[in-house]
């Protein structure tokens, strides 16, 4: 099948978004608006669970926010005034609905909804003592790991169960979780994914960016602190610090692709984050020689705006994207299966015809995208193509709760810049370097004794510990295969 | 809404249908056509969960069997050689998805499908316990305590997991189980639900009833004995005991009504068991005075043949029905509404005109079917209407696998039987007795002190405990309401 | 694909069920009930349109009535206190949702919508000329000639332009049309297809059958006689008689097989008509050897109460009907493929076993149903099989407006009753004479010279002429294959 | 319901795009492609006719390409090497099936698809004309009266009847129609809407634009000329002429924001005559004292970096689009009502922040868009907000073929530009001149006496006939509103 997402095949994909609102008289329609703004966040299935004082409301679907939750009766149903969501990419196994998120379960103490940004790296072995304590799992998700935590808790109260259960778990999260008559939030020690407060009248919004604020009309509080828990009552705001501390580390690929342009992330615009970066790749890299400067859209955008103003050379849309996007069409033939890159995106070839260009982008992974966009550029008649990455080579894995191939499948863990340049049919490649990336947001260079970012994936240093990696477990995960009618 | 159904719906419903097969490169392909043959135990939903030797595949949805089974996608996704399918009658609370059995978990020992025909009298008990544990319940069915039971069983294997788990809950069940190369069938000790073994060709099978062997054209072998264990795998089939032995108590109400007529069950045919109570009704109640015996269609057929031959008065089909049956129709006023009834049945008003009609059916629950149809045979110029029912008075719920009212709404309790012929408005009305019932099933009447079947229904003896209601707990039973786009 | 109605695929199928209702304020949806109660005529699909004083409303959709006119939001659409409906049983070509009745068209004198039963003898012809003269049709119905007739009329008025349209075609008709303010019925003059009109408060209703009526509450007024237009507006029923004189030939097969038993067409109770067919069958072909009759569900019932009456048979089912008919199940071998038959229908096998039966049906015609029958019933251990059949042989096709085979196929035309016997592995068959089937309609036998009744397919006498048959034209008819997303 | 397509509600809307390919084996897949490249001319509906070499097959549907012509099995229905498609964007009544087009129709000649592009200034008139004469319509489309005044024409080709039937039409069309092995493309003698030939191995391709030739492959071979009829076969292509000559009068909104920016039409880039519109613009109208040029996304985005580089004021993405279009959400109060313009675009509110800004976009229709825009810029904290628009002010409708509000409604006709700068809150506004315009177009200015476009929606000038604005009929066309199922 012939994709309409070409260009985003070979981009990270993040794993999650999250939102929850507490105390508005719709909460489930803004919860629904909160997470089509977040919707770059995972497209693959959305839920919602809504609590309306005395039961719990759910809907989850498979596909877009704005596919499953415009309907109103869908809305209707989900009655009350705390409402928690979650949008999700998958990203292995069999997709089935049993997986999407909010995660819910009945407590001694009552209802529970759980959404989870990030990954867990030691949820194999809990997993694995947990079922010899007698759990049946019902998800393969990770977060299920934190719910039976929580069942097997000593305690009574869902946020001493809820801080008992993250005490034992490794790895990142941003959670939105709803009990009874009370919303929690909370980020792990290292704040690696975000979560930030807002405020809609009376009430308290929690998302993973401030974009999903921005669409309900609610203003910016604050970012959730790492390693801190916010507990949210018709009293009020109560905020716990449970975990030990440890240095932030917070994720910057968020900067460099997976927010939206329009978020501030951890006090910083994502948008002017990756303009910047446009500029320093510009003066790291700029090829003299070079008629327009080119964005692959719509990523790289902004850093091309930034490349262009820095290198004086006329930014223009080289390429132009189809807006209106089907899901896949049928390519009987070969012929029409390399028509694929086509149905997203179209060569401007009037502008491109002759010239020499340095196109723009954000990342390469595998690389294949890359490859079809420069051949793209050469039929379209560029005399030269010159790439440009606004971010360093990726080379290692995430961990954390973004979508990587395994490292060997990395294009810059198997071959050299120069490499990648022929591979991809380039005439030039350059990547942003590290220092140059952490100049962009707004320091004086990496600090390699204590970066201020986790950088994983470009440097292999993983700040947290990667247990399931380091020694797996037979842990039994069944993978049924599910459907419904 | 006009339902099409309005005569079934002063009907006692069966809970469920069970049926299973181990060894045929077709499993869930006959398993379909099996859970067809006993939709009329169960209309609801339906899953059928199948194992292909190394993975489980299962597939639940709501509605009927045919509606949702029979594509050629749904079926060719169920591979491998064992499965085992469940249709589902609900009686409390929403309707949802995770309800639809067969439940499927995740053991040490791997994966493992149920289904349960039966209820459980001591689930909520169990339900708290297990809660107390830091079990996770997914469900709001009494079935998924056994689940946990298992799980939280000390032994390792499949059957001494079920073995322990099963001595721990009271009430009815008949089991049909898959795990890893077995299938396994149960049938409580007091045998109160069926269970038959069939085979076709080298493959064994479980089902609640012979049609569903029938349909697939396997051979009838024996009934599951009550307080059997069958373990099914490769090597054959081992006949466990395990629990301790008690009187048999059969449903008399499988003969009355629930099963289906071209079905045997322990043993007799069940159309005519029928047959038979209806001329155990004629020599007990025959009104001598009448022109016709009318049955009210479909169960009221074969007593009413017995009933005509007894009385030698003439058999007619003084009631017509429709045979597409949609679901149901927009009611905008009274008058519409008033028309329900004749979705599904008419009159055959030129049969009816200025008779004495006998109308022979198999119950009255609430009474609210029954007076319809009087009136309906009235409106068609019926000059008297004699009531004749093929069971004693329903004056008692039902705790073991049977969708009863209240006894409080149940028309025999509060009525004697002549004020439920004032009631439903005919000219006389008469019940079988129970030991006519008896006689019927070929035995010399009811023995009090020890009858032959469960006939709680009909005389309040309950034979096994009844915990949950005499002892209610407070178990946390959240019900989520849950829906999927 | 396994059919759940293998015993209704050797029958012959009714083309069409036609609706009307003036003056009703919910005129949609008692539509919706006639139609529901007619779907015996046609279950391919239906359509229903509504005209509330200045606009019409159209709804039409493939399948069941009750699956497509039960929503509250499709009733509401069709706003009106006029409803015209139809129900389709499609005999060639594509099944295309432009084909659905009633066709609508807009003419000088506004809109107009018709629905047909019947069919046209000379459409072929006529569509050829209509061509030439420019006329471009959309559907590949014999119908749209009607419309297209009326479009290019002389006169205005839309009475006197139906009236100008059916003088010209020949074949058999009973319509149902709306325009502005007015519904029409017209049955052609020889009144091969019943029409019957009645009457519900103040509004007036026209329907192929009585059961139709019943459903709504309405009254039987009368039959629409053969030639007979009724014009109704709010000014009452004004009755036409604008064509030639005919002599009466109303189809016989409604008695035999088509109508519903409760239905009274003609002025004769279908079901008695049925019975007493069987009464003429027991007279003249009786096996005095045997011990049940047994009808083939559950079209021969009534036929076969009337015989078991007469022969002092006991009467018994046999054969035990699964009411929950699902659409087809998937057969991945022969070894399901076989099992077709019981997917609807299974063998009482326990009354079976041992016996000599009479089975009473009601046509053959290919004879590969009765084929597997009388296998069934043998394989249930049945001793002797005699068939009865409450019609004459079918020999001859239908080109009237129902569905027959070729008559190459059918079994009366290629076999002598003892070649059938021996085809379908009856131990006797037999078939009602003429004069019996005639004895059984209160007439004293079939008078050769007029007989009563249109019995084409059992005698090949026509009463009207067959012009497409006998002088086939070239009309362009392009089967355009048509589908909607 | 809240629209995710908030801006483009103040557009003019192209009314259709079509596309055919000739003797491509897979042709339907290509024209699935072909349509999907042409979303942007009309996402109501769409549909493909495929010929085979000797039958039809058509699909229509409401909404999408990607949504409808993706399912492999709808694709493998249209089979043959020949298909003609068409994208539908509706401006009156009922959305209905039966509108979609290619329309289709038999004729004595064969079957006979037609797909239009552009409106009919006569249509009501021929259409009165044609009911006279008997001819029944079943759309209410212009496009209509083309296929009965082929039907009704004397002579018998095609090719002859087309001619015929088009030298009675008035307004503007670009046509592609198919028939028995032959595809037909032309264009109405002004040229008012574009069609390009284009060529992919062996196969002809006739489409709205240059890119749908670009999604397939195919190379650009020339446009159709205004006036040209083209009859491509098996033996190739034959131009005709078979009208009388009028002056060229293409659409100049397609270059200014119909067209895709890459698409060539007419022999120019789009992108670049739209880029010198804000070159010419700055000129005219720059206000010097600005900080940021920011495109109102995505169709002020070529004018937009036209208008900085001729200004040197930076430019940069102050407006964020959310690329998941969902279609619509629930809005319980106003207050989420208001966020309506929200769900598909955000302020880049740190950019924004205390800047004077310029923003760019291509027209004003209603102005109701201007508004929001204004403000959301305002709110993110815009010091000065500077509206520069890319055409001349909108003070006329458009009768051929454009969907446009009467021009009442029309906020320039109302308006003078210092008073539509006060609605829409803006600082200043200014639009482009139209000589500014044309030179954009590469002309000295416009020529009144023979203006090189079709520009009646700035000036008022018509140039074809205006038949039924200027004699309206009492032509009969009932919108019968109409559903299925």
């Amino acid at each position: 099948m012939l994709s309409t997402n070409p260009f985003d095949d070979d981009k990270l994909h993040e794993e999650c978004g999250v939102f929850g609102i507490f105390g508005h008289a719709h909460a489930a329609a803004l919860a629904a608006l909160g997470l089509h703004a977040l919707q770059h966040r995972g497209q693959e299935a959305s839920g919602i669970v809504a609590f309306d004082g005395s039961h719990f409301h759910a809907h989850h679907a498979m596909g877009l926010v704005g596919d499953n939750f415009s309907d109103e009766a869908v809305i209707r149903r989900l009655q009350g005034s705390l409402a928690v969501g979650h949008n999700r990419y998958a990203t292995t196994g069999d997709t089935v609905l049993r997986n999407v998120q909010p995660l819910f379960a009945d407590f001694e103490f009552g209802g529970f909804a759980l959404a989870h940004n990030g990954n867990l790296t030691n949820a194999m072995m809990l997993r694995q003592q947990l079922n010899r304590r007698g759990c049946l799992f019902q998800t393969t998700t990770d977060t299920e790991v934190i719910v039976h935590l929580m069942a097997t808790a000593r305690s009574g109260s869902v946020v001493d169960r809820m801080v008992e259960s993250l005490r034992q778990v490794e790895g990142t999260y941003s959670l939105v979780a709803a009990a009874k008559n009370v919303m929690i939030g909370v980020r792990d020690p290292w704040g690696v994914r975000p979560l930030v407060l807002g405020r809609v009248g009376d009430s308290l919004v929690l998302a993973s960016e401030t974009c999903a604020l921005d669409i309900i009309g609610a203003d910016f509080v604050r970012d959730i602190d790492p390693g801190e828990m916010v507990v949210i009552t018709a009293d009020g705001l109560l905020s716990l610090r449970p975990f030990n501390a440890q240095p932030h580390r917070f994720c910057i690929f968020e900067h460099i692709y997976f927010a939206r342009p329009d978020s501030l992330v951890e006090g910083t615009s994502v948008y002017e984050a990756r303009r910047r970066i446009g500029v320093e790749l510009a003066r790291e890299s700029h090829h003299p020689e070079t008629d327009l400067v080119i964005p692959v859209p719509d990523s790289g955008v902004p850093a091309a705006i930034g490349y262009a103003e820095e290198s004086g050379v006329p930014f223009e849309l080289g390429i132009i994207r189809n807006h209106y996007v089907g899901r896949t069409f049928i390519e009987p033939t070969d012929q029409i299966r390399n028509l694929g890159v086509k149905l997203k995106h179209n060569a401007n070839g009037h502008l491109i015809q002759g010239k020499r260009i340095v196109l723009v982008d954000d990342s390469i992974v595998r690389g294949t995208t890359s490859l079809k966009i420069v051949e793209m550029m050469r039929r379209a008649g560029a005399r030269e193509v010159h790439m440009r990455i606004s971010s360093p080579p990726t080379t290692h894995s995430c961990f954390y709760g973004v979508d990587t191939p395994r490292k060997e499948k990395l294009l810059a863990h198997r071959m050299s810049v120069a490499e990648m340049a022929a591979y991809i049919g380039a005439d030039s490649l350059a990547f942003v370097s590290l220092d140059g990336l952490y100049r962009a947001m707004g320091l004086p260079g990496r600090d390699p004794a204590n970066p201020a970012y986790c950088d994983a994936c470009f440097t292999g240093e993983y700040p947290i510990t990667l247990t399931d990696r380091d020694t797996p477990t037979d842990a039994n995960v069944t993978y049924l295969s599910e459907a419904h009618g």
